[in-house]
C-alpha cells in the first residue's frame, strides 16, 4: 500500500477471483463458467463488429437493449446493461446504499456483496443461513433495510421460490431488494416478471453463466424506470461506454438465438442431477442446487484436502475458508465426460485415503 | 430519480458523450476516434479469442500486460489495464482523493473529471487557464493538493513540455499528479519515464485515439509499483474481469504492430497542419493542437451556428456551451478527404452568411 492510498480504504480487503493456474491443463470447475461454446451466430457478429473497432461503442447499446427487452416482456427503460454483472451490482450498491441506508445479505453469500459494501463506506449486516444453508425468509420480511440475495445462492446452489421472494420485496417498500440471479437459467424461478409491480425490486443477471460469455463480461439489470435511470446516471458518470463492440454484438446475437442456451441449460441440470447421485453414492453429502455447480462434502475427507488432490490430479474446484463451509468444495457442473473424470478422480482419492 | 436514489448523489451531473444521431450518414469529427482500421492482426486475434468467450478473461491481462511493459520499457507491476482510460481515471480518483485530499484541474479540460470528483464525494477546484487557453505551470507548483492535468489539454488541444510537468510532479511531493495522456501520440511528449523517478505520478492512456479502438474500450495507467498496487486493489474491488477477452487480445495484437499506429499519427498530424492552415485561411483562429483535433472559431460565425449548420450538412463537430469556449468547435483529424468536406462545407456555410 501507497502512502498515498485514501484513508477511506486502509481496511478494504478486495475480492479474489477463482485461480487461473497455467502449469497443467486443468479440468477447470473452479469458476462456474458454460462447458458449451457460444451459439452459432455470436462469432460472425463478433468478426463483423471488430471491423468498427475505431469507432466508440454505442452508450445506449440500442441493439441489445432492444434485443433483451423483446426476450424478457419489458420496456427499453427497463433494463441496464453492463461490463459483467458485478457492474450493475456495484452500480446498485452505489446508487441505493449509504451510511444511512445500510444493506444486509446472507453470511455465506457471493463473497463480493461485502467488498461493494466496504468500497462504498455502506454500513452492512449478514444474516446466518440456517443449519441448513437454507435463507429464513421471516428474517428478511420487514427488515427496514435493502436486502441482495443470490437466487440461487452462491455457494450453496438453493433457491427461494418466487412466492418467498415476493414476501420479502412487499415487505420492504421502503428499500431496495436486489435479486441476483447469476444462476437463474438451470433451475429457479425468475423474479423479473415481479419488476413490473414493485418499485424497489432490481433483478441482475449476467451472460457468464448460462449464455457461455464469462470472456465477454456482460450483465444486466431490470427494474422499473425510474430505478434504472438511477443507475444510469451512475453508469454516465463511472464508464458511459462500458460495454465494448464486440460484447455487444455477441449478447445481441445471444440474445437471438436464446433456445440454444435453453436447451444447455437442460443438459447442465442432467448432468447436475448424475453427478449429485454419484457424489451421493460414494457418501457425500450434497444441497439441492438449483444452480451450474454442486455443493458437496464428506465426513471421508476434509474439503481442503479434497480440493487440494484433486488439484494435483488436474481436476481445480472452489474451496472457501469460511469456516462455517470449510468442509465443503463447490463444483462446476461441465460435460458429462468432465464429470466423469471428477468423480474418477475423487473415488481414487477416497480409496487411497483408506 | 427514484425516491431511493442516495442523497449523495442527489446533485450528480452526470458526463454527456459525444452525440451519435442515426438520422442520416455523418462525417463524425465529434469524439476524436481515428479515421484509420486497426493493424493487420488485431482481427485474426479477436477472432481466435471468440472461440474461447465461455472461459472467463485474465484478471491480470497477463500477454497484454507483457507487451506493454516491453513496449514502454517498465515492470510489469507498474502497469494496470482498465476498461477505456475513463476507468483508470476513476480509479485513482477513489484511490488517491477523499474530503481530506481535495483535487484540482484547469477550468478548461476533459468534462468527466468534474464528474469523477462529484461521485467520489471529493473537494475539487478549477485553475482558470491562461487568456490563450495555455495552463501556467506556477499555479500548480507546490500547490499540495492533487492534480490531474491533460496533457495535451482537451479540448483546446495545447501541451505542456515535459519539463514543466516535472516541476508540476516534483514540487508537490506529498500528492498525486495524473497526467492524461488520452492524446499524447500525436506530437506531446509523454511522461511515462518520469514514473520512473516519482512515486506521486500516475501517467493514463486509452486505445481510443492513436490506437483505432475506441470502440474495443481499453486504457491503462503506468505509475511507480506501490501506486499501481493501490489501484489494483480498487479495481479487485470494483471489477476484476474488467477487460473481456476479445479486447485483450486486439490490444497485444495491436501493441505488436505499434509502427502501424505511429505511421497514422504522423499522418494524422499532416492532416491537421493541413486543416489549420486552410482555417486561417478563411479566418479562423485555430489553437496550437497538439492532439488529434483543432479548436477553432471566427469571428464571422458563432460557434454553435457553425456547428449546427455542419451538422444540417452531414458533418459532425463537437461544440460546448461553456462560456469560454462557446464560441469554439472541436473538429476532430480523419482523413485528407473528410477534411476537405469539412471545409468545403464550412466555407458554404460562410459564404451563404455574407
Amino acid at each position: 500500500m501507497s502512502r498515498f492510498f485514501s484513508k477511506k480504504y486502509q481496511n478494504l480487503k478486495a475480492y479474489t477471483p477463482g485461480e487461473q493456474p497455467r502449469d497443467m491443463q486443468y479440468i477447470k470447475l473452479n469458476t462456474n463458467e458454460s462447458p458449451y461454446p457460444p451459439s452459432p451466430s455470436v462469432l460472425p457478429s463478433v468478426e463483423a463488429e471488430a471491423e468498427k473497432l475505431a469507432l466508440y461503442s454505442d452508450p445506449e447499446c440500442t441493439a441489445l437493449v432492444s434485443e433483451a427487452a423483446a426476450l424478457f416482456g419489458i420496456e427499453r427503460s427497463e433494463i441496464l446493461m453492463t461490463n459483467g454483472s458485478d457492474e450493475i451490482l456495484n452500480f446498485a450498491f452505489m446508487a441505493f446504499c449509504d451510511a444511512d441506508h445500510p444493506i444486509v445479505f446472507p453470511d455465506i453469500t457471493y463473497g463480493f456483496y461485502p467488498v461493494f459494501a466496504q468500497l462504498g463506506g455502506i454500513p452492512y449486516e449478514t444474516i446466518p443461513l440456517k443449519e441448513d444453508f437454507t435463507i429464513d425468509v421471516n428474517d428478511y420480511i420487514g427488515i427496514g433495510k435493502n436486502i441482495v440475495i443470490a437466487n440461487p445462492n452462491a455457494p450453496t446452489g438453493l433457491a427461494l421460490t418466487l412466492d418467498e421472494i415476493e414476501k420479502i420485496v412487499a415487505s420492504n417498500p421502503e428499500n431496495i431488494v436486489v435479486i441476483d440471479e447469476a444462476y437463474v437459467d438451470f433451475g429457479a424461478q425468475s423474479a423479473v416478471g415481479l419488476t413490473k409491480k414493485y418499485e424497489n425490486l432490481l433483478v441482475t443477471q449476467t451472460f457468464s453463466k448460462s449464455r457461455s460469455m464469462a470472456g465477454a463480461r456482460l450483465g444486466f439489470g431490470i427494474a422499473c424506470r425510474a430505478l434504472i435511470a438511477d443507475l444510469c446516471t451512475v453508469k454516465y458518470s463511472t464508464n458511459p461506454y462500458n460495454v465494448n463492440r464486440m460484447t455487444m454484438a455477441a449478447g445481441t446475437a445471444a440474445l437471438r438465438e436464446n433456445a440454444y442456451y435453453m436447451e444447455n441449460c437442460k443438459k447442465i441440470e442432467q448432468t447436475r442431477a448424475y453427478t449429485k447421485k454419484a457424489l451421493e453414492e460414494m457418501g457425500f453429502f450434497v444441497t439441492d442446487s438449483k444452480a451450474n455447480f454442486l455443493f458437496a462434502k464428506s465426513d471421508r475427507i476434509s474439503g481442503e484436502t479434497l480440493y487440494r488432490e484433486l488439484k494435483k490430479r488436474g481436476v481445480l474446484v472452489r474451496h472457501f475458508s469460511a469456516e462455517r463451509i470449510c468442509e465443503y468444495n463447490r463444483i462446476t457442473v461441465g460435460t458429462r465426460e468432465q464429470m466423469d473424470v471428477f468423480l474418477d478422480r475423487t473415488r481414487e482419492i477416497l480409496s487411497e485415503m483408506q
